[in-house]
């Protein structure tokens, strides 16, 4: 804060579920979420309501209150939402002596929180926005041991449902163009309720879902495979799962499948995909340039053949430019992890900065081609000398 | 737009998930999100990454476009990542013919946003707040009938897998002051693992868990239990579920359990909770104010001898006041429920707007005592005249 000329941070959120920066400052899980206020040099209060509290004091902010102790009832009873809210924060922020400049932040929806900003600066507070990393997504972007613990764990759990998905898999059997299983042919709902199964046995859940994309589907990176898509020997299955702790910390793993030996497109392309994905990991460690190893895996295709999305932001070629929206490697290689499943750093063009010790950043090269499908394969490391890869997982292609 | 002066509409995101207007507004997934372009009396505008064009294509916005077909990455290339944002956006405005006043929404990291309507501010763009509920929220708050058959769908398939956990708990024999099931005590972790399966078996999800509480811990009404706690015969069991359709709409549904009879206090709490529920139930309807729901039941529960939240808000009593933090009713009667497990309309003494047709909202008295446990019952409604209860299953307390 400091160093930023920040004198007081204020966190706020109607639910730590889907407040990562909330969440990660609280430590538990608040379902009415909570007001975290920090002056510097003073340690940390956090505002809740009554029924909070117990879960407050699981977390790790010793000076807990309640909205009552600031006369909440009271002032809400007096004025109207905006105004009462507004008084509120003034009294909090008087109360507990913090002065600006101020940084107000959380996952908030932004027309209404911006109401009580520019009421709060009519009022004379000093009110700045932050460039990204924010104070907090730069304490959220490394992570501490017990993080790196727990997204430990989280890579065991993910990798033990994948595994049980093999086992399952490996029991159909390609019977004329189909892969038959149980005495049906296999889809990818299917195979998606036995994977929601075994992230239910497991006690972890998957709030954007899972992709089980087989065939065609697998071509768009985000096509999580229609429920009746069908499994066809030979095509190319994207198998990508991010699992999250209720409220907590997420995992991201993808592998490519595909049932008996995938045409010869296929398999360059998966050749291709683990090379550059091996190349990426080699290059991974503390002070390596986010952007470079992104540059590096682009060099790895490109010099195979394939479009990628730096020819986009270059339009290097004009053939090359509108083809890499859709064929080749379209997207970036990777980005953090950790109370989402989308944060800094980021493996980008645009990433023009190291990566530092702790980081968690999934590397996750693919290509695609709207004619053949995907291939994609995606790990997580930790950013480290050497850095450490906590997907435990084998990666053949063929089932 | 037009009654409140407000000539544009922005709404933007780095994913639907977690981001109920945008996700409202687009009506599909989009898994890196977007940005809605909407102005006055004109058809709205999308903008994508190029790998989110086929999720939005399922959407219901007619005029995609992609970043790229507005330079983002030549934009991206040339300035830093805050400067190019507020280029970028400022070549959107421009682009699409946007004018002010702006409304700038969507549930987004406030710091890093409010750096974004600064800048476009100093470069003469007039954004303004907006009070509760925003555009976006009004028109989230009364559902569609689409929205109404996918909330009600949700009540189904939630009730069944509350009546297959019935028929699991009914398995479970009183023993020696503990309930054995399957040859060993039962324990709320056991019980969530099956929850979670059947939640699986449905396609549904659960992203902040399930609260499945006996005995003292239903003292609290955000205690989901503990893993290890045993299930104690007589004593209260809160049994609240709230999953959600994968990105999609939510379901809310509480019931209090006990094996065998509970005891006279219990018993007590729990007739009083019925009753206060089955008034509530019948003042809802089109017109009715959310504040006097709330108060109706207050009176119910004051007449019976129990502190409510609407004493510590009166300070009627100083006794009641400091007791109704922990006894009592001690929470709001109800919530909105739709893309959120929490939005409008709220049921709480200082909701003073009335009920309208189409608003999805919970109705859930309850009543704590940390000597003996907790009581609740909540149903979801449909306002309307008569409203609609979406939930279907029995109230009995005894398994």
């Amino acid at each position: 804060m400091d160093r930023r000329g920040i004198k007081s941070l204020i966190v706020f959120g109607d639910s730590t579920n889907g407040n990562p920066d909330l969440c990660y400052l609280v430590g538990s899980s608040l379902p009415r979420g909570g007001i975290y206020l920090k002056r510097i040099n003073e340690d940390p209060v956090l505002v809740v309501s009554n029924i909070d509290l117990g879960n407050a004091s699981q977390g790790r902010i010793k000076k807990l209150k309640t909205y009552t102790d600031y006369g909440y009832e009271k002032i809400n009873a007096m004025y109207d939402r905006e105004e009462a809210r507004t008084r509120f924060y003034e009294k909090l922020i008087r109360d507990e002596g913090l002065r600006g400049p101020f940084v107000i932040g959380g996952k908030n929806e932004l027309a209404n929180s911006l109401l009580l900003v520019d009421s709060l600066r009519r009022r004379g507070f000093k009110i700045v926005g932050e460039k990204s990393p924010t104070i907090v997504e730069a304490a959220r972007e490394t992570k501490d041991g017990w993080e790196i613990e727990r997204l430990r764990e989280m890579g065991r759990k993910t990798a033990r449902v994948v595994e049980k998905t093999l086992a399952f898999l490996r029991k159909g059997e390609a019977r004329r163009g189909k892969i038959i299983h149980q005495g049906k042919p296999l889809t990818a709902g299917r195979v998606r309720r036995l994977i929601g199964r075994l992230l239910a046995d497991s006690g972890i859940i998957a709030p954007e879902d899972t992709i089980f994309a087989p065939g065609k589907s697998s071509a768009d990176p985000h096509n999580r495979g229609g429920d009746d898509d069908p499994v066809i020997p030979g095509e190319p299955i994207v198998y990508d799962i991010f699992p999250q702790e209720p409220d907590g910390y997420f995992f991201d793993c993808t592998r490519t499948y595909s049932y008996g030996r995938p045409n010869a497109k296929v398999k360059e392309m998966y050749d291709s995909v683990l090379e550059a994905q091996n190349l990426a990991l080699d290059l991974i460690k503390e002070g390596a340039s986010c952007k470079d190893v992104m540059l590096s895996v682009c060099n790895s295709f490109e010099s195979r053949g394939y479009p990628t999305v730096r020819q986009l932001a270059m339009r290097k070629t004009v053939k090359g430019a509108a083809e890499a929206r859709h064929r080749g490697f379209i997207h970036s290689l990777g980005h953090g992890v950790g109370l989402t499943i989308g944060e800094r750093p980021y493996l980008s063009i645009s990433s023009d900065y190291p990566l530092t010790k702790g980081m968690a950043v999934t590397v996750e090269p693919g290509l695609y081609d709207p004619r053949w499908g995907g291939v994609r394969l995606e790990d997580i490391v930790i950013v480290g000398s050497p850095s450490q890869n906590l997907t435990n997982l084998a990666k053949d292609m063929e089932l």
